[in-house]
Order: C-alpha cells, then sequence, then structure tokens
C-alpha cells in the first residue's frame, strides 16, 4: 500500500528537525523511530527521548497521502540517510508492505522494520498553562546564546545541569550556573506577569537553541507545573523541567566591584587562546594569571616545563594593582559567546568574584570567581 | 641574543612541513621537538620519528640570522601553534635567553624550553644511493593515491604494513596488498634500471603523500639497501624500509576473468554508498551482494534486522549470472580513490577474486576476493 508520494526535499525536512534529540542506542527500541502519523490529511513527525518531544508538520503540498494511512514508526536516523542520498528533487514513494516500510525512488528500494505507533510513548497534553509568553525566535535565540554555555555538566546538585527561566514582572530573565560562574541575560516583556521559575534541562536549551531561527518570527513559550513547551515556525518542542530549587543568584553577583576597565572583547579573546597554547589542554583547570596595573593588562600563563607566554594590552586603568587568576576556560566562554565590541571588568579584589559586562547594557552580566595557582 | 629575526610566514612554513611526523606523545621528549640549526648563514629545520626524518630550509629573504646562532631544538608543535595565532605578515624574533627560546611578537611573548642540539637524533647520511629515479611530483603523487589505502594497518605480517616500490626494467611500480585485496600502479621511466623491491612504511607513505605538490616539479628517489630518501621543492624526507619479502604480487592478479562489464564509477559508488546505510557501520566486515544479470546490476545489503536495501543499475553484460559478496568497504576504497569516468570489472565466478581496472589503461589493477555472507 502507497502511503506518500513526495519529494525528496519536502520529506527530508521534518526528519532533519526532529531526529536531533533521537538517542544513538537506548534500551527502548522504539524510541531510535520517528511517529509518523496522518492527522486530517496532515502527516505529523514525532520524535522523544522520554524527557524532550519534538513535533512537526510535513508540508503537504504537492505530496499525494493515501487516505488509508494511520501511523506507524521507523528508525529516524536510517530514513533521515536514505533521503540524503538522493538528489534534491527526487521523488520518492513510501510504501507499507509486509509490515515494512518500503522507500522508493528511482532505481533504489529500502525496506525498513516498522514498530508499533501504539508503544510510541507520546507526552500526555496539558491542560491550561501557567505562563505564556511570547518573544522573537532571534531573541530568545540570542538570549540562550548569551547565557547557556555556563549550565553545569554532570553535576550532582540536578538543578544546576539546566538554565533557569524566571519570569519576574516585566522581564523575562535566564540564569545558568555551574557554582564557579554564572551567566545572566534580561529581556522586557510586554506584559506583566507573576513571578515564575523553571529550571529547562541542557539538552532541550541546546536542542532548542539549534533549531531556532534568526527571524522576528515568534515563538510562543508556555509554562506548565512540570513541563515547558515552546511552539515556532512548524514546530512544537516539549519538555520535562528539573524540579529543584535554583539558587539565589542575586546573591552571587557583586556589587561592589569598583576597580574596572574596558577592554576590546577580541583583543583580550586573542590575547587569552595565544597564552593558552602554553597551558596543558588535557588539564581540566587551565589558570591564567591577569595583572591589572597603571595601563595596562598583562596575561601571564605557564605550564608546569616553567615554560611561559605573556601578552600585554593597553587598558584605560589607574587604581590599584590587581593580580588575579582564573581558570582560562571560564573567561573564553563568555568572551566567545558575547557578540559586542567591548566588554566591562570589575574587581572588588584577587579573592572575590570579577564582574564581566557589556558596556551601557543592563540585560548581561556574567560573574566568575577568581582561581588560586 | 637574538637568533633570527623574520616575518611569521617565513617561519611558519618549514615548521608546517616538518611537522606532520612529530608524534604527540613518545617515551623520548626530544622526538617532539623541531631540530633548527645554522648552516652557512641558511636555517636548517629537521624532525624525526627515528623511523622517518624531514629536513628543510627557511628561505632567507628578508629575514635577519644572528652569525652566532649555531643550533637548538624546541617543541614543534608550540612553536607552529604560537605563530599561527599572529597575523600573516607580522614581525617576529626569536631570541635565546637564559637557555629558553623567546619567541617575541608586537605585544606577545613566549619562553620556551630547549633541549640541547646534540641531544637530536640525525639519520646518518648515507654512501651512494642503488638506484636513483626522477618523476614528476604530481606523477609520484597519483600513483601513490591509487594504490596507498590497500596498505595493511599493524598486520603481523609486518611486509604487509607497507607499500611495495619495485623498480623492474623501464617500470616503476607500486603494489599494496592487505592479503583481502590487492592496488597496483605502474609508470614508465626514462631509463632503464635493474629489479630493486623496497617496502616504503604507511607512515611514510602518508606523509609523502601530503607533502607532495601537484605540479611538474620533479622528485628525486634515492633507493638505499636500508632506507629510502624523496627530495622535492626544499624537502628531504628520508625513511627507514620494511625489511622483508613481499609476496609475489603476480600471482594474485586473475589472468581468465572473462565475465565483465564497464560501469560509471560515480553511479556504482552511490549505489554501494547508499546501500551501505543499511549495514551496521559498528561491525568490522559490512557485506554487499553484487548479482550480475543480462543488463543489469543489481546491489544488494541486509542487516541483522532483516531490512534490506537494493540499488539497481543498468550495464551492458550478457553472459552468465553472478551472485558475488564482498566487503563493502573495499569496493568503496577503490571506486574513492580512482578519478576515472568509468571502471571495468572481471569475473571468473563468485568464489574467486575479481578484477578492477580502468578502461584502455594497463597502469592500474585492483583485485578483490569475495567474502561468504
Amino acid at each position: 500500500m502507497n502511503l506518500i508520494k513526495a519529494s525528496r526535499d519536502f520529506l527530508l525536512k521534518p526528519l532533519q528537525i526532529v531526529n536531533g534529540i533521537v538517542e544513538r542506542r537506548h534500551t527502548l527500541p522504539i524510541l531510535s523511530n520517528v511517529f509518523i502519523k496522518q492527522e486530517n490529511g496532515k502527516i505529523i513527525f514525532v520524535t522523544t527521548d522520554l524527557e524532550i518531544e519534538i513535533e512537526t508538520y510535513l508540508q503537504t503540498s504537492e505530496t499525494v497521502i493515501s487516505q488509508e494511512f494511520s501511523a506507524l514508526t521507523v528508525s529516524s536516523k536510517k530514513m533521515l540517510e536514505i533521503l540524503r542520498t538522493f538528489s534534491s528533487d527526487t521523488e520518492v514513494t513510501l510504501a507499507k508492505i509486509d509490515n515494512r516500510l518500503q522507500i522508493n525512488a528511482i532505481k533504489s528500494r529500502f525496506s525498513l522494520q516498522i514498530l508499533p505507533a501504539d508503544d510510541f510513548p507520546r507526552m500526555p497534553k496539558e491542560e491550561m498553562p501557567e505562563s505564556t509568553l511570547t518573544l522573537s525566535q532571534q531573541n530568545l535565540k540570542n538570549l540562550l546564546h548569551l547565557v547557556q554555555y555556563a549550565v553545569a555538566q554532570q553535576d550532582i546538585r540536578y538543578y544546576l545541569n539546566g538554565l533557569l527561566l524566571l519570569i519576574e514582572g516585566k522581564y523575562l530573565k535566564f540564569i545558568a550556573t555551574d557554582s564557579h560562574r554564572l551567566s545572566y541575560a534580561s529581556i522586557e516583556l510586554e506584559d506583566e506577569w507573576e513571578r515564575k521559575e523553571t529550571i529547562i534541562p541542557r539538552k532541550t536549551v541546546q536542542e532548542l537553541s539549534k533549531l531556532l531561527n534568526e527571524t522576528e518570527e515568534p515563538v510562543i513559550i508556555e509554562v506548565f507545573p512540570k513541563k515547558i513547551r515552546f511552539a515556532f515556525s512548524d514546530i512544537v518542542l516539549t519538555s520535562k523541567v528539573i524540579e529543584g530549587k535554583f539558587p539565589d543568584f542575586n546573591r552571587a553577583i557583586p556589587v561592589n566591584n569598583t576597580k574596572q576597565f574596558s577592554i576590546d572583547r577580541q583583543s583580550f579573546l586573542q590575547g587569552l587562546q595565544r597564552v593558552a597554547i602554553l597551558s596543558n589542554a588535557n588539564e581540566k583547570f587551565r589558570g591564567v594569571r591577569l595583572v591589572i596595573s597603571n595601563g595596562m593588562l598583562s596575561i601571564v600563563c605557564k605550564n608546569s616545563e616553567q615554560e611561559e607566554a605573556q601578552e600585554d594590552l593597553e587598558i584605560d586603568y589607574n587604581q590599584d594593582t590587581i593580580d588575579i587568576s582564573f581558570n582560562i576556560n571560564y573567561l573564553l566562554d563568555v568572551l566567545n559567546n558575547l557578540n559586542s565590541d567591548s566588554v566591562q571588568c570589575a574587581f572588588e579584589n584577587a579573592n572575590s568574584s570579577t564582574l564581566i559586562t557589556i558596556p551601557k547594557n543592563d540585560h548581561f552580566k556574567y560573574v566568575v570567581m577568581p582561581m588560586r595557582l
């Protein structure tokens, strides 16, 4: 029975969208599969890893869909790879034969294992969301980009392995921390909302960030008690949230850092990358020393063979000399992910946390703890 | 003491040439280093892994070299990475201070550990070579490309882990085999030479292949009893050879394969790549079945989940039907590395080796054994 006849590009697009969260190996084989379903003449593609679910649609123009087709599941990765090998406008037919999905195109024929659609774990549809926000895809993508690198990885404090989404009055705020550094970014909303904290898992943030476009088109964020949903373009991404209490980030942001300078972001970044050559990439903590003196920032790196690298950059600074060391990755991360021309660094002393901001911009803050070399 | 002052590009080039063979980790630390020596106003760069030695020169125009500089060794990789971070025409100074090499450029300063030049293991200069051949870099590069993928990897038959260079009359021949397949390529020389077999180690072949340019400029090959030397551009690459007896490849090349067809190389390759999606990439031996019948080549692949892929290609063939299986990688290798429009496949039966050649070209042969699926 022929199910769908469509050009390769139409079929490829939804698979590219949903395939990102499919785990390569899983104890539940059906989680490698994409769920394909007909609903009122529309073909829906869904994948899940039990934590995240992505749903999208086949653009139906120029496709032929059999009325008898209801639903099936088939390997997402294999179907994607097969479609990729065909040239752009090849006509592809999907047929169901002997309980296998047959993919036919020109002189190629593939027969893939089907698992029953009824066994595919769908996330239950929620009732009413607690909050519903709308912002442009580009704004959300940018906010995530500014903060997501600071989300902890496999921390036993499980609530740090996610990004805090905080709705507070007229502001939407994102905060990430691994307890050594903290990133914060905010945006003003059109409406005012009740205070609400939600922790979005790391993988959800990464996947969302990939799928969002740099456009003015809207993304609708619906916050549920134990779930969050993002709807944009033809995509609906639903994710469980991390239950737990995110630490009070306000206490971590220093307010007495009066020793400060502005510096060209690219020059600072390149200086750090250059001295980093001498630090051992194998070591987890790669230290870098900043010596901030009258008119001069010296970036210094030493390794266990007593080799040394130093980069001197002119800065506008005439307060006390500060000699402070950091894990170089924490500085590289923030400088790599910002897109401003310059950054502002503010210190209290060599033992307390440093604040990195964008000049004349209250919407971004990055706090980093010094380390002892 | 300032040793050398030169623009970054001049210093970078010789390091890029010699760094390829430097092993990341080695029990002898000096093997991570590049040996830099002044000889009659010329700066020589040398690296070695004790099996291969690469030597090249610094182009001396626009460089200032101290008369007092004799020789030193310093980390090849670190020096290369440091130079890479500077923009193209940065002026770089190398100085020796407190037995460290100091690299200065604009506002950056690096101080690297030096190991004594006397400890650097040089290969002894040979007496007279047994044979000296000259061919164009492009011809040698092309020959290596045609055969090198069939060299065995870490085979206990150590002589298979190298490429046979055979001088025979007016011909230079290269042969590689891992005992499941064999590749052969030859070229006619200007002079006639005595028969000579030399086995070049795999790593030497790979490095040589990278360094050769696609030009008509010559490469001079000098064959010594236990060594081989390639001189081209400003580079001299010397390598130990593998001692041992290479198997008689002539016996492996079938002569009775009368069932044959020609096929477009790209179509054959794409067909194989497409069906390969269903074979498990994790398995070492990925089988593919070719069914050659009247006017048709069917490429068939099955996996352990009983999924199946089939690709049908029209061919000009009207002899007996052949149903034969191969390790798909052995077919992909040869089709990927040839650059002819079409290939010729010749069979005797499903149990004996298949010969793949380029139509109207005696200089290339590829032999592959079938496998039982």
